[in-house]
């Protein structure tokens, strides 16, 4: 059995996601998303996912955590900010020791709807069929579950 | 008298200098720069610029720090290395309660150089004029004391 940690980094909103995996039986632990509000300082917004986060680890304790590589949006800004959010999410399992696995968007939607593409929505419908019981916070904890759902999957191929 | 962090992020070497100041007459305290292994894992990478900054804001006690504004690389993989990075760096001063302020390159330049452009030896040759009896580490040491010296021009100004 292991616990997995899901992450959907994003400033203004990160999703993050629990499973318990046992081969390919799964079940859903628990789902949040860390709002930060944009008037506040920078380093205060990064520091608040980064506490939460960290809360979240200890209270929880997977084993694995996994992300979606980087979607490089043509706009410098917000992939900036993306990138701020994405190294203060990818440290907080490397202080405690938890590996990180990154997989690319089009294997996450494979792995949980069955086709490459699909939107927030569906990936959400699909989230909810295969943990039952499980009705996600928002659009960026189901994301983040999608993606622990999909470390499960390649995990064991490896 | 003020201690000042200056911060120059980056996610293969990061660096940081100290100085003290007593409104317009400025010391040399300490800098040094953090290299990470590109063939680290990056949440590793991370978790190292993480540890080694918060082990200088702790032993140094710096009260306030500076950073530059970010520069906007029109390659989005830069983009993203350079964001995750700066999301680790702005955070550690934030876990310590310690204000950052940027500052955009070019005031920078302007604060140490006299002139907006100046190339990185120009910066480090002038951080030595102004910091009698320091020899930075290296360019990206003496860029973090060339953002903590125009911390304290500004900061005076304000």
């Amino acid at each position: 059995m292991i616990r997995i940690l899901g992450l959907d980094p994003s400033l203004s909103s990160t999703g993050w996601g629990i499973i318990e995996a046992e081969n390919n039986r799964i079940r859903y632990v628990a789902d949040g998303f860390i709002p930060t509000d944009s008037k506040m300082p920078l380093p205060e917004r990064l520091a608040l996912i980064h506490k939460r986060l960290a809360e979240v680890i200890e209270f929880y304790k997977p084993q694995e955590a996994s992300i979606e590589k980087v979607f490089l949006n043509s706009n410098a800004v917000s992939t900036i900010k993306l990138g701020m959010a994405r190294g203060v999410v990818l440290l907080a399992p490397a202080l405690f020791d938890v590996s990180v696995t990154e997989y690319e968007p089009n294997k996450v939607k494979k792995a949980v709807v069955g086709v490459g593409h699909a939107d927030k929505n569906q990936v959400q419908k699909m989230v909810e069929v295969l943990l039952p019981g499980c009705h996600p916070k928002n659009n960026d904890s189901s994301d983040a579950l999608a993606i622990a759902i999909t470390h499960n999957a390649y995990r064991r191929s490896v």
